[in-house]
Formats: structure tokens, sequence, C-alpha cells
């Protein structure tokens, strides 16, 4: 083994994760590929989790961000005013805000997803004066004790050490065969149900960790009637289906809502740097000057990359090659499904945030396992392991895309046809 | 007002802080300067709040960086293995913890003083299999919930909008005019007192936002006492005392303790990018895989910079010259509070971690703004803003240093000469 | 307005409720009938809400219990051991649990119904080391903050002044169209539902408060599988559906479980006295000495009153008598809904636990209120108040019971045919 | 062993507590004294743990209980309006209230201890929009969520299986050797103590389950400015206190104080009966109708037995009374302690609330079970049980008061003459 893996397993904590799955020390990355220390190239259709949308180390993104570093540009600047921060704050409303018809206050709440979460779950608190969120099965929302309340994995929730409160779990779309929203509202509506009128409701559209569920346009739709109804404030946490993960800048778009809050993190900053918003309708933005904050909520570096990586939504032209490239990568995994009916798979997801469930237990972990030797990076989720995700940068090339598929068939077509082995 | 400014002011949650304070846009700093979009020149008596001890942009870390960057080195790892890690926690061990006769595991929790110190309470109660966290009053750890719960500031606990629960707060040392310590253990050793054994403890040596109060090392040494005797984890958050700040790259060095578990950030990363670990003892280290994750684990920037970083704590020299600085500061502190009495000041504080304290109501406030007209940035902390703070870069030539303490002691005289228009 | 009215409203709390509803003074009462101070005569359709269950003043009890206290006996015993408490106990064994081939120890929590949840909830959650506790929506079990946890009304949860913890909430029988068995089961198998494995599900097998609500033997027998299933413990909070109220000593008999706790109290006593118990399956009574305790546990008065009462159940006489009246008022409801169906009835609820809800805003309660002029006592249930009860004493001969559902009609034909003036 | 001990042995939850201490079965009680079925004699110094303070079966109240219960008079009416509750409402006012110049409105929550006190939690909160109770330690308030939450105890506090929330404790008087009332309002007047104004302080004027510890009516007085200076609720927990116990009805009197919200209950209705009231100052009584409410609320044997008992409060000649026993006990134990230094004793208590703490490991327990073998009922108190406590009717003839003391004086001079065998 390395001398680096081996420092690592030495020094390093054992809640160390993924370095288990893809055990190997990288170096070096570049677009949607990356290699290791042995020079072994990989294609990467894991894309950190959703923090790299633009792929590795995007050549303008990087030009920017030396030019800022070698002219000694603020580096950190807390929330003090800074240039980098107003050239964000200024492109962020021309090219996201208005052209959408959005009006909405920017939070620098840290940088990370859960300190979005955390900032909106207050202020919905604060707002309304009400203290239950209501989250949905499935969730995934971070691991400080506010974001890890309304997230669902039950092991992840047993690592807070105490029982994680004023928080309400109803079922996603699709989470049983009957309508959920029925059963939502009913709760709502029945003053006798132990359920209080939440502050909010913290959403998903497609569910990441919680296994590629999509919730439906129109599902999403009457969660926002029913909040609008009864007064609750909707949240869409868009960390990590948001920056044009399923195919529009926000992944709410289609579904023609219009969230009170919104955090945004992971490929917001696009070179992957620590940057993290909450979006706040002006009317809710309602705090009292520091009552939230937080050392890196200046981190000046991702305001430059991040400006820099919103030249990708000057024009419909991004959002264009993401369709189509959707495409292919939907009908590719329709084909997987219908070829290898061993898998017992379902397709599952929108844009590029897809997979495969599959019913055969352990499944999804051979195929990531044996992609990652055939040099494709790809992680699995849901709440037993049971989907293999793809998560390709979005600006991959059609032909490196195939790469991968092919890999993916490859390894997939390995399993099926000598399972004794496996 | 600037254009910038106003896009601020327009576009910014009203959360927004310390631009209120320092009322103008930085674009430009280096080491203990900082130049604004008028080219006033600053000098930095507030190093972002101790996450930028090492002051701005410094040379060999930019160097380092920009190699780094340039070469394509990998931005973003998650939890996965890169180089820039391993070499980050092998030069940790080698400069930092084997020469200190120290032994810990290194976690890296997300990138902010709050993730480390949530991870460190969720361990903490994973370890112990109890609930409650003994903290002390005047502390201060972080926004997210878990952070916030054991975090002092009234205005900052009801932003939660949620009671937070799980928590007994304890008086830190000089509370109150006997000896805290002995009212502690009285609440501990009495099982009808209604607290509870705590599965942890956790204390910061010097306290920052809650007004820079030092506990003697006498108090900490028994608090650790008490914590071994009780088997109680004991956590010493180390964010903003630490990495130089009390003189010590520990800040509990001095006393002469072992804490169970040190959380870190701020400075780590030495050029202010966001960095956080947690330090756990190999025996607490019981973490499952993935418990607590985060998407910015692997903030490879920041890991090069801290590498660089560890440089200044190759041989004892760095230590000796914060000594010195330590003492020039300390006896214009002194000299301060003795010549001018109007001010009703007391001096609080350890190593490039101090101030003073004002009994007259607002001149804490009054004393910082007038420094920044005359060009020296500078907060203030305490319940009440009581105190302005010096917070100096730990490598600011002696001279610079002089100059910011004359702006000081100038600031305070107008005060108090002309009392009348103030 | 009557000398003892004013006393009360002047010196009384705002918070008392039925007097405003049953405006007079009461001063005598005997088996069905009660009589105000000027004399006038009651039927009495409300029983204490089935405190009462045999009626007012029972002349067998009475009689052993005027005997009891003429001797002295003991009256308050805390949990020492007396004659009476262990006649209690050895009867109590005898008549209703071996007969029915059950094997409990039997707790005194205190001598009210939150005093047995309570300690249903606490010994719950010790035996499994969980905390959750799954309630059902509709549910009542008590105003102390433990059994408040686990009760829907919106009102009442309210009136804590804290947020309500350690609690989830299903949809009980028949809350929506579909099966809540699947919805519920679906959030256990799930481990990223949110919804943690509980210690306990609580449950009324006919719901008073929250409605007359009768779930049906399937569902109950299958909430018993499920807890079977997931190792929780079933707890039926049986205080007010027991002893007799739906036609058997405990109301779950028909459904053919065996629940791991039981709450017992209301109509323990059998005239009016304050007594609980909390049966436990004896592998689960695991409490240390003390560890739950109560001043009044040993109420000697009710121990003797009880042990008379049981008397009702030495064989299955009074069980048939229940059975036919039942049918009688049954039919009578069922009548009613098809005579008038202006009102829009739909009949609740399982033996002598019934009523008819209506879609017509505000009629139960103008219904109540005839009927208290025409000298009938008869209370309304549900979250808003939409239904009229009948809980008659299940002894009242069966006469009586025809003029009491005379009255009803009378008045339900009064507000049917006269809707202008109501 | 008796049939009965097997009884219950046999058939009653382990959780029983008292009948292990006091191994036999009562049958007769009558005055200061008890009989078991052996016709065994005892001297009753455990009175109820304050539930008989008019000791067993009074002749006057029983006499008035027969002819209400032969008369058939109301024995359950909820809160319903009866002759017997009016009466009591009236002659609490005219005996207790007024002539105290005292106005409260009467809340009856229920018939017990923990009944009140989680009314009156619940009551404070509502008022005044806040979470928290600050508690004390060493209080002891009852077995339900909320009461037990204000409780000291730990291992009553660990018999919840869920953290306790919404309560900090603070040390009671004496706790320590300095003033607690400053540190108390340190912890107020900083607002970054982590400790927020709370809803109310909950205080026993002397605890008892604490160990018989008298708080100085100079700390009462305090803990009073402190409540009105920060507008914070005073509950005074008079539940074992109360009704004579420490020599006046209410306990405070002599402290000259005025609770905004008493708790009493155990020897209200002067009988043993299960009977509690929260008396609430008229401008705080906004309790929405049926906002808490209860089955047991109208007890009309209690009320019966309760108005008999004012009787002896009427003039000041009971009170007289009292005090002069008083006197007498306390000269004995302070006897004691001083004639047996062997025992390491201190005298603890008021009034009829009285015992002595013993350094001496175990030595209280044996000095009770001496006593029992003796014909003394007698409880111990403390977290340690390390106080062996006189709790006498108040109205025990002074020559049977006498032979009590002996017996006890016989106990302990046994005990420390013969240390080998025990």
């Amino acid at each position: 083994m390395s001398k680096n893996i081996d420092i690592i397993n030495h020094h390093e904590s054992v809640v160390r994760s993924y370095v288990r799955n893809f055990p190997t020390v990288f170096t070096k990355a570049k677009k949607h590929k990356m290699w290791d220390e042995d020079g072994k190239e990989y294609l990467d259709f894991f894309s950190g989790a959703g923090a790299l949308n633009y792929g590795h180390n995007d050549d303008h993104m990087k030009e920017k961000l030396i030019e800022y570093i070698t002219s000694d540009g603020i580096t950190h600047s807390l929330d003090m005013a800074s240039t980098a921060k107003a050239d964000f704050l200024q492109k962020f409303d021309d090219v996201i805000l208005k052209p959408r018809d959005l009006d909405y206050k920017v939070m620098f709440p840290g940088p990370t997803g859960t300190n979005t979460v955390e900032s909106a779950l207050k202020l919905a608190r604060k707002v309304t004066g009400r203290t239950d969120i209501i989250s949905f099965t499935g969730g995934f929302h971070g691991m400080t004790i506010g974001s890890l309340s309304v997230t669902g994995n039950s092991m992840k929730r047993q690592g807070a050490g105490i029982p994680l409160q004023n928080t309400v779990t109803m079922a996603y779309d699709n989470y049983v065969d009957h309508d959920t929203v029925v059963y939502l509202e009913r709760f709502l509506e029945d003053s006798g149900s132990g359920v209080a009128i939440p502050a909010a409701m913290i959403v998903e559209t497609v569910q990441g960790e919680g296994g590629i569920n999509a919730a439906r346009f129109e599902w999403l739709k009457q969660i926002e009637e029913i909040c609008r109804r009864w007064g609750i404030l909707l949240i869409i946490d868009d960390v990590q289906a948001g920056i044009g993960r399923t195919g529009s800048f926000f992944s709410f778009e289609a579904a023609g809502i219009k969230p009170d809050i919104i955090c945004l993190s992971k490929s917001l900053s696009g070179y992957g740097l620590p940057l993290a918003v909450t979006l706040i309708k002006p009317e809710l933005d309602i705090w009292k000057p520091g009552e939230h904050n937080g050392t890196f909520r200046g981190n000046n570096h991702a305001f430059v990359t991040a400006t820099a990586a919103l030249d990708y939504w000057k024009d419909d032209s991004f959002e264009k090659e993401i369709h189509e490239k959707s495409e292919i990568i939907y009908n590719f995994l329709e084909k997987i499904v219908s070829d290898y009916p061993e898998i017992k798979g379902e397709v599952r997801g929108r844009g590029f945030m897809v997979g495969i469930a599959s019913e055969v237990e352990g499944l999804a972990e051979k195929v990531t396992a044996r992609c990652f030797e055939l040099g494709l990076i790809m992680e699995t989720a849901g709440p037993n392991d049971e989907v293999f995700k793809l998560f390709p940068p979005l600006n991959i090339p059609k032909d490196e895309l195939q790469k991968g598929l092919d890999i993916i068939e490859q390894s997939v077509k390995g399993l099926v046809k000598d399972p004794v082995t496996n």
C-alpha cells in the first residue's frame, strides 16, 4: 500500500468514508478526469457529490482565481465588504435572479450546506414564531444538529447522541402507493392530529442521498399550495439538486414554484471551494445584524470563482446542452434496465441526477466497485445503498460521457454474466 | 456612497454585521495591512476574528497555493485521499503533535468552527452514552443548533427559534468572587442536584466573543481533574484561542492539560481559507464510517496553505517572537488603563488575545470607531460590547505594532479629552 | 344566579369548563340521576366522562365504604401494605386477570389517568432504552407533560408552553381513505424515514375525546403484530374505554390482543374516587423501588369501592346486559341519522361509548344544550366538538335509558324543525 | 409471612417502596396511631409524608364525610359545580386567604401534587411566553415529566427515559459556603451567561425529599425580589411544607413573601384523600376554559373533609399549639445531637418538618429501622438517605409526642452503645 494511504489510515479518524470505496490517492484533476499517484486515469461520474458540476479546475475560473490571488485580493473578509463579494452579488442578480423574475436577499451563512440549512430553519422559526419543521422521508440536509433533525437517515441521526426534536417527518412523493399530499394536509387541517402548523417545510426536489427520488412537479406544486394555504414557509434545499444538476439553475424552475427560502452550496463556487448562500424573500429578511454569523462567510476565493462560473448561465445554451446529454443518459439507463432484467432495476432521478435502484441486495455496490477498477468513479445512494448514482459533470463532452456509460454497462454485464463469482 | 456598498446594502441580507462597523469596500490586503477601494490603508488589528493569525496573503503560502492551483492539483476531494491531505496529516504530526508528546486522530468535520464543535459534541455523547454537555458562561462555539446550545450569548441563542437543550451552563473562571470550580463539583457530587454527570465539558481557555476572559491555568487544571474524576470528556474549543493566538500552538499547553477532544479552525489553514479539524484521543475514535460527513471536508487548497503555515512552528522562534510582542502589548494596555482612569478600564486576556474592558457604557465602541477613522481595524467583544479587543497578526513587525498601539492611544485620548462631543 | 354559582365564578380559575355547559349547582346523585340545588332532576348520560360507569353512589359500594370509614380503616397509606389493598389485588386477579388468562403486575402510579400514562411511557423507555413513543391522531392521554406529548388536541398541546418532544404521531384507523397501518410500517421498515423504532405505541381502542372513533379489531391486531415484529411495546390506554364501557372489562378483549402495558383509571374505583393502575407484563416490571412514586398511590377508600365494584364482573351477566342495551342505543342512533338527514350525521363508537358526528357546524353543541334544558346531561367530543356523545351508566335500567334517548330525539327534532331560530 | 404480604409481593409491581421499610400490613388508624393485622400499635411520625398533618381519620372530618356519603352527595363532578365545592371555596377564602390579606383564584388541576405543579409550570410559561423554569438543587416536585424536570434526584430523573428539558437548576440556600442568590442573579443579569430569563422559579421553603433543608427567610425574600426585578413568576410548591407543617398554614408566611402561584396538595383534604389546588394571582389567571383538565378535579369527598379541616385554622390557637410542640421537638433534636456526638448529627428543618442529618453512612436508615421495631414509623430523606425525618401529626398530644421522641432516643442510644452488632 502507498505511503500516503498509510498516513491517512494512521492519522485520520475512522469516520473517513469515501476513501474506503475509492482506495487510492488522487493527485491531479481536470474537467471530468482525475489521476491518482500511480498515474491511473479515472472518469469522474461522482463530481464531488454535486460540488463539481462544472468539472475539476475549470480553466476560466482557474485563471480568474490565480489572477486574484496573485494581486493579493482580499482572501478572508468575514462579512465586511469586498469587491469580490459585490461583484458576485451583482452578477448573481443579473444572470440568475432577474432573468427568472426572482427577488431574494442573499445571506452568507457560512460556507457549507449545513450552514445554509441551519440558517433557513432558524429564520423560518423566527419569522413565524413556530418551532416545528416538516421534513420528508429520505431527506438529507446536513450533519449539524439542526440539519440532522430534518435528515432521514437513521445511522446519521443516531450519531447525534441526543433525541432530535422540533421536526415532523412526512412521506415524500411516491413513498407509498397513494397520494402523500392528502395524508399531509389531513394532519394540518385536523386540530386533533397532534401535528401543529409548522414554521416551514424543507424539501429537496430530487433527493440525492435518499436514493435519487425525484418528486413530480405536480407534487411540488401541491406542497407549495399547502404552504401558502396554511402560512407555512417553503424552504427548497437546492444544495445538491441546484446549480444545473437537474437541468436548470434552480431545480424547481420547471415546477413553477417560488420558495420562500432557498439553500444553495456545493457547486455554487464552481471550483469546488466552500461557499453557500441562503436566498430569502425580502419581506422575510428580518434578522438582527449578526444574529447568525460565522468566520468563513466571506470566502473571497469562492466569490471569484462563483462569479466566473455564472458565465455558464448568461444564455440558455448551457441548459440546452444539459438537456441533450440528460436524454442520452436517461435512454442509456432505460436500456440497461431493459437489457439486464436480472438486476431488477428501476431508473430514478432527473437531469444529471440519476441512477438505477436495484432490488438485488448488494448489486449497486458491486457495480460501483467494478466501475472503479475500470476507471470510473461513481457512488451509491439510498438507505441501503441500493442505487448506483450517475453524477457526471454537466459540461462533460458527449464522447467522454459515452465512455463512462460504456464502462457502466461493462460493469453491469460482468456482474450479470458471472454471478457466481460475485 | 460607493456603488459596491450600494450593491451590498441592496442585495445582502440585513444579517450582515461587520460591514456596518467598517463601512468601506476592501480590495486588497497584505500581511497586517488592508486597502479599500479608495486606496486608504488600514492596519489590521482584527485578523479575521482570529482567522488570519499570520496576516493576509502570506507570501510563502501564496506561492505554494498558486503552484498547486497551476498544476491542477485536486481542489475538492470530499474525504477521498489526496496527496495534499496526506502531506498535511504527516506534517501536522511531525511539527505539532509529536514534539508536544500528543497523540490524536485527525477528523475533518467540515471546514468551519461550528462543524468541529458539532462533531466533538456528537462524539462525546456517542462515547459516553450521556446527553448533557456542560458549557460555561461567556462561551462562544458557533451558530448551528448543537454549537449554539453551548453558546452563552442570549441574542444569538434566541435566534435559534427553539429551546436549546441538553446543556448545562456553569460559571467560568472569575465569573463571581468565589471559586467557581467548587460550585461546579458540588453539583456533580450531589445526586440530588438535578445536574447529571455530563458527556463532556466544552471550554475555551480564553473566551473571545465572551469578552476576552482568560481562565487561570490553575482553573483549567482543576477542570481537567474534575473531568477525570467523573469520567467526563474534556473538549477544548481552540478555534479562536489556538494556532498561536495566546502564545503557543495550542492555547492549553501552558496549563499542562491534555484534552480528550480539541477543536481547531480559523487560522488553521493559515491563509484564511475554510478548514477545521477535530482532534480525538485514539481510544475515543469510535465513529462509524460516514457517521458524520460533509461536502467540504476535503478543501485541498486549505490543506496546501495549512501545510505551508506549519513552517512557522518548526522551532520555537515564532513562539518567542509572540511572547516578546505580547509583553509590549500588555504593557501598553496597562499603561492606558493607568494613564486614562476616566475609561475605568481593566486589561483582559493572554498573549495576542487581549483587550480593555471599560465600565463606561459605549466607550469601547467609540474607541474602535475612532480607530477605524484613523486607519486601524479593531472590534469590540463581550455581552455588552464593553471590551475593545486587540487581535493583531502574530507576525506583525514591532514598529507596525507600535503604530497601531499609538492609534489606539490617540483614540482613547481624544475620547477622554473631549467627552462632551461624544 | 345562585349564590353558589357566584362563589364559583368569583373564586375558581377561569380554566373551569363543564360548569359552563351545565350551569347549575349539583347537590345529590343516585345511579343514573343527578339533582341540582333547585331540585331539578337530570338523567346522566355523561357519567363523569367515563368515571361513573356504574352510576352514582352505587348502594353496594356505598355500604362497604361507610363500613370501612366507620371502622377507622386506613385511609391513606402511600405504598405501604394495607388489608384494603391486598383485598383489591387478590380480587382483581381472581375476577379479572385469571379468567381472561392474563398475567400482569399491578402498579399504583398515583390515582389519575395521567399518572398511569406517564408511568407507562417511562417504563417503556426504560425497558427499551429508546426515547420515542408513537401516538395516534385524535388520541387523548392526559394533561401532564409526558401524557400531553402523546395527546393530539392542539389547544391542549399549546397549553404546555413548550415544544412537546420524543413522540411521533401516526394516523389512527380510518383517518384517511387508505390503510393507515401500511403507511405506519413503511416508516418503520425504511431506515431513511426519519422515524426511529419507538419504545412503544400508545393506543386507545376507541378514542373518546378525539371524537368517538372506534378502531377496527383487525387494525388493532395489525398494530399488535407490528409491535411484535419490531420489538415495540404496545400500551393500551384503557382509561376511558375500559371497565366495561365498550362491552367487556378491557376494551381490547374482542380484538384478541395482549398489550404489554395497560393503563386503567376513571371507573376503576367504581364510585368515582381517584384510582389508577398500570398493568405490566411481569418480564417488563423492572422498576427500581420508588423510581416512580406519588403521595396518593394508596387511596384505600378507592380500594374498598373498587373491590366491591368487581362483583359486577363475577360472571358474564353484566357483559350480556351491556350488550343488550348497546344494541338499543346503536339502533336508536342509526334511526336518528336516518330519520333526520338534515343533521348529516354519522354513528360512531362501540358499546356504551357512542355518539353521532354531525357535519352541521355547531349542531352537536346545540343538541347537548337543548338536552340539558330537557333534563339530560351529555357532552360533545371531537376536535371541533362535532360529536354528541352518549355515555350512560352501564347499569342504567332499560326504561330509563329509553327516556334519555327520547330526550335526545326530542332535542334533535326541535333543532331540525326549527332551524331558523337556532 | 402473612398472606396479605404474599399477595402484595406477588401481584404488585417491584416499584413499591415504603412497604419494604415498613414490612407489615396495616388495618386501622386513628389520629397519631396505626395498627397492623397482628394488632401491633405504632406511633406515626411519618404522617403519609405530609398528607396526614391532622392525623388519621379525624373524628370531625369523619363525621362530615359519612354524613355526606350517606346523603348521596355528589361524589365525582369533574369541574361541574357542586355545593361541596362551593362550600370549600367560600370557606377557604374566609378562613385562609382573606385573614392573610391574600387574593388568589383557585384552580383544581387534578387531585395530586404533581398535577398542581404541572399546572403551575404550564401557566407560568403561558403567561410569560418563556420556556425555562429555574428550579433548585434538592427540589422534589413530582414524577410526571413536567414535574420531574424540576426535581433534583438523579435516580428519579433517570426514570424518565428521556432528557429532561426547559429547566435550569440553581443552588438552594446553604448549598455552598457563599451566598447562592448572588450566583443566581449573576446569571440573570449577564446576557452572555447562557441562562435566559425564565418563566418562573419554583421553590420549596423547606425541602422534604431533598433532606429537610430549610431556606432562610432572608433568602426567600431575596428570591422574591429577584423574581420581581426580572419579571419572573415565583411559584411556591407548598405541597409538603404547607398546611401547617412548618408552623403556619402557608409555609412562606413568616418570610413575608407573596408568591404568584402556590401549589397545595397532600394535607389539603385533611383526611388523606386526594386533593390539590393551584392558587393563582387573579391577573395571571388567563387559562382558556378546559386548557388544563382532568377526570378527578372534582373529588367531592375531599372537598367535604377539606372544608371541615379548615376549622383548625379559624383562629390562631392551632398555630400556637404547633409552635409550642415544635420547640419541644427542636430542643429534643439539639439534645440528641449534643448527647450523641458519635452520630455526627446536624439538626435540620423548621416547625414539624425536621430531622437529623448524620454523616455516619447508613445511620439514618438504622435509626428508622430500629424505631419501627420499637413501634414508631418514621422515614429517611436526602439524596443518600442521610437524614431521619420527624413528621408527626400536628395535633399529636404532647405526651404522645414525647413517647415518640423517647423511642427515637432509645433507637439512637442503642445504635451508639452497641455499634458492633450494627
